[in-house]
């Protein structure tokens, strides 16, 4: 059988059952992050992504951009389970002509973020390969009370992105911000019942939360804040590699959210479609309404989780 | 310049020279495992290994032998600080038209060894890759008192390997045993002064030990233990991928290591040549003498470190 067949996630799913772990592991692999046990107040968060040249970027990106990227697609998974960054391990696939300078700036873009969101680079390893591969490997630190995974969005709850969506392959990939400061601060003072950072598109990892959270949900097309008016309703659907947050909290906690105009740099207005940074974009439903679109004419239709393919 | 211009460690120390890392990292880049403060007894280790097809494994080896190497590499470095494993995440990039079942097998590979030495795996990534490629990155824990790095090598200090070199390429690569079981009893059970696993030959990775521990070594050719009788000296100290461990400790316990015979399955004898699966292969010395080789005819010659080359 070929891996497309089943899909990437069809394949994890495949594979993951024949795990064992033991009751220290809160949450293993289905996740943004792993979550273990730790101490009394805090949980451990684990979790690795590898990025490999002429799929997650191009061999003519900037070398410093790429270090970036690497080690920021580990930070927006801490940040969806609204962890603090603690340690990373970073390993170098290094294809055997590669120019000690290109090595060199690939490290400084990546030290440079990792000074920024407070996280040691406390070793790796180098390799030989055919393509440029990079794979860091993080571990945080979540407060019990404070972890939140995909699994615990409740009917009635409004959905909110942290961000504008679409367009991130023309280079907001290579220079998003992690969301680390802003799911630390939806953490501590409010409460989130489920979170994913959009790494596959909206409707893809919407689709995430929805499955593992057993609902449907509604969402408005007109009220999906874009990066451009340029950019299709398609887009920001389905394209990936936007990495901001996607989060549900109850009603009552998502006005205080909308409410809160005092803590900057999270200005929101009164007004679901515009409030600061975070955007409510539709609300949890049952499991059998599925996941439907509303758009600007008042048509609603369902439609299906589907965004960046590996395979 | 051209990576191979540096070499791997060469490369290494450039780039980590520009990591700052905060009072929590008690060892950074540079030895078998970063270590990091955990709580008041305990270290928690962190390591990864990248293999790569074609580089660390064939395209026709078993394809569960190739996961259970991808775990057993990482197991190796916690072994060589005395740690005991606890967690794994595991990045696969594989090639489009992988086959699941191939997937299928090298899962099963890996997870019967992390059963067998109880680690959790507990998340990973999947990407598209050129070439077959397994990243895992694992935490272990380790009590303060029995952390063990490369740089405690004292002069007077036995030198000691935990079994024969040499031929791992012709297939005990892939099914080599880390040594967790071994390096726990000493840690537990011995003051050692320093260790490493010998993945890059023993004349490299002891040269790893001196080099950190600012010593010199003098090695006997007769009493390196070797797989088979056929082979060379040259290959014992040289190649690569032994993963036993090279470690040294104070003569007065070394004495009673080799004297200890009651504790199975580390029957050892009295001769330093043949201590059960711990065998004495020379002592450490003064930095100015560097690495000195003594053949069966009590001739002396100075040996380089160099190994396994990756550029």
């Amino acid at each position: 059988m070929q891996i497309k067949t089943l899909g990437e996630f069809g394949l994890i799913k495949r594979l993951t059952r024949q795990l064992e772990n033991d009751s220290s592991v809160i949450k293993g692999p289905g996740d943004d992050c792993a979550v273990v046990k730790f101490n009394r107040h805090y949980y451990q968060l684990l979790t690795c992504d590898m990025i490999v040249e002429g799929v997650d970027f191009k061999p003519h990106d900037k070398p410093s951009l790429v270090g970036r990227k690497a080690l920021a697609v580990s930070l927006s998974d801490i940040a969806a389970c609204a962890g603090i960054p603690k340690y990373a391990v970073v390993a170098l696939g290094l294809p055997k002509h590669t120019r000690v300078e290109t090595v060199d700036e690939i490290c400084r873009g990546m030290f440079r973020l990792a000074r920024e969101f407070k996280v040691n680079i406390v070793g790796g390893d180098i390799s030989r390969s055919l393509r440029l591969t990079i794979d860091v490997s993080m571990t945080g630190l979540v407060e019990k009370k404070y972890l939140v995974l995909r699994n615990g969005a409740s009917v009635g709850d409004f959905i909110f992105v942290s961000g504008a969506l679409g367009g991130s392959i023309s280079g907001k990939h290579l220079t998003f911000i992690p969301r680390v400061k802003e799911a630390r601060f939806l953490a501590e003072n409010f409460k989130i019942n489920s979170m994913i950072d959009i790494s596959d598109g909206l409707a893809q990892d919407l689709g995430h939360i929805l499955e593992q959270s057993c609902a449907g949900a509604v969402i408005y097309a007109d009220l999906i804040p874009r990066v451009h008016a340029s950019v299709s309703l398609e887009d920001a659907l389905y394209s990936g590699e936007d990495f901001e947050l996607l989060f549900t909290m109850p009603r009552k906690e998502a006005i205080k959210l909308m409410a809160n105009k005092n803590t900057p740099p999270y200005r929101m207005g009164g007004c679901p479609a515009s409030c600061g940074v975070f955007h409510a974009i539709g609300h949890i439903t049952d499991k059998k309404s599925g996941l439907r679109l509303i758009d600007r004419n008042c048509r609603e239709r369902v439609i299906i989780p589907r965004g960046y393919k590996h395979f």
